[in-house]
């Protein structure tokens, strides 16, 4: 996990259901986010219903400060970024997660950064949103646009990760070399193959050809391994045996 | 919402949560998913719990059909897409999101293509995950990677969403389609050759499940096609010709 994830604080504004406090809390462990602040909850995080979806995000839960106003729970950060599933935000502008969160990922290496979710039946109210640098929003059904809370959550901490990879070249290129079988190799089998496809009937010479092609082509998209072009010579050493008996 | 979506099932293998299967409900709502299927559900979807989870995803949830076994639920898909969140998956390979959902979003434009979710507690099983074309796994912290199954649900069908409204833009620009073998198919030609292989002795009983699995990975990774299907069940019809001569 990459430092700036590190310093990823969630904060959610009076969020009412228990159940979404401790499942958020688990996401927040999934993509290793430092901390989970709460402005006026409207439940108690302590509730059983909460610890029962944190499971491993008990510690984030327990931890979890409340603050009376968001304004409090984001001074310390350089960076915040909204949330905004509601239509009516006037002329507040909304950025799509490929232009919100690679600017958070952005921030300060060393200093805080904020994502805020806002109450479940009404999100956050423009005066909040306006507190943040930059306001995001997902793409839905037009239909039927409202997730619940948690699931926001959890799109906007995946998207965040995969974009904070991106950022910081996290990601080791530590690549497994897949070996594929040589050219030589696939090249003899598919003779085997032939020579027996010709010997029982299935193919004949003047449609061997284009058949043998065919199977060559599933063989190059599979990009074949030399432990299974074994294998397939060990079944046409079986076939010729099973025919001799 | 295109058209795709709209073909769009998930499949929830032996879900055990009421919470998870309402709020799945929904998650398929937002994202315009047209249908929910259930594999032998562990709990009862019309429980109040999934009511209230569901909202506007009511009516899904009360026409979510129930199957005896993985294989019925996807029958009559195109594409299917398993999701594996375990470590333990032996040498199923495994895809991340933009190289899985791209696949997926590319199925065929008329016939439906699934994405399959598994248990709770220990997701679906190797021989599950074998029954998909591809597998797909979720970045998430290294410390605690697993995430809430609804939670799972909701990244994926919003990622699902963005690369299927991509693909529909190059799809107007004449993009091909590559129509793959449906996995019934596959499953069906798979059973042929084994059989074939225990009678000529090239499997013995303790041996097949895990040859047949490597031949299956081999086929998927070169998403075999439906004449290539006929073609090896050509060739099997011919050896056991050539054997009874």
């Amino acid at each position: 996990m990459s430092v700036i994830q590190e310093l990823l604080k969630v904060v959610l504004v009076e969020p009412a259901g228990a159940l979404n406090v401790g499942s958020i809390a688990r996401l927040c462990e999934n993509f290793g986010v430092s901390e989970l602040r709460l402005v006026s909850p409207r439940c108690d995080p302590m509730d059983p219903d909460a610890k029962k979806m944190a499971v491993k995000g008990t510690k984030l839960l327990n931890q979890a400060q409340s603050f009376d106003c968001l304004l409090d729970a984001i001074s310390d950060c350089n960076r915040v970024l909204a949330t905004c599933g509601r239509i009516d935000h006037g002329d507040i502008p909304l950025f799509e997660a490929e232009k919100a969160l690679p600017w958070l990922a952005q921030g300060s290496s060393s200093e805080p950064i904020a994502i805020v979710f806002g109450r479940e039946d009404r999100g956050l109210t423009n005066q909040e949103l306006l507190l943040a640098q930059k306001v995001l929003t997902l793409k839905t059904s037009p239909n039927y646009p409202s997730l619940n809370l948690s699931h926001a959550v959890a799109i906007v901490l995946h998207e965040f990760q995969k974009y904070n990879d991106q950022i910081h070249k996290i990601k080791k290129n530590n690549y497994e070399i897949k070996k594929s079988a040589n050219p030589l190799e696939v090249e003899n089998c598919l003779e085997d193959t032939k020579s027996l496809l010709l010997d029982i009937g299935f193919l004949m010479e003047h449609t061997a050809q284009p058949r043998m092609a065919k199977i060559k082509a599933l063989l190059n998209r599979a990009e074949v391994k030399p432990e299974e072009v074994s294998l397939i010579r060990g079944i046409l050493r079986q076939v010729r045996w099973a025919i001799k008996q």
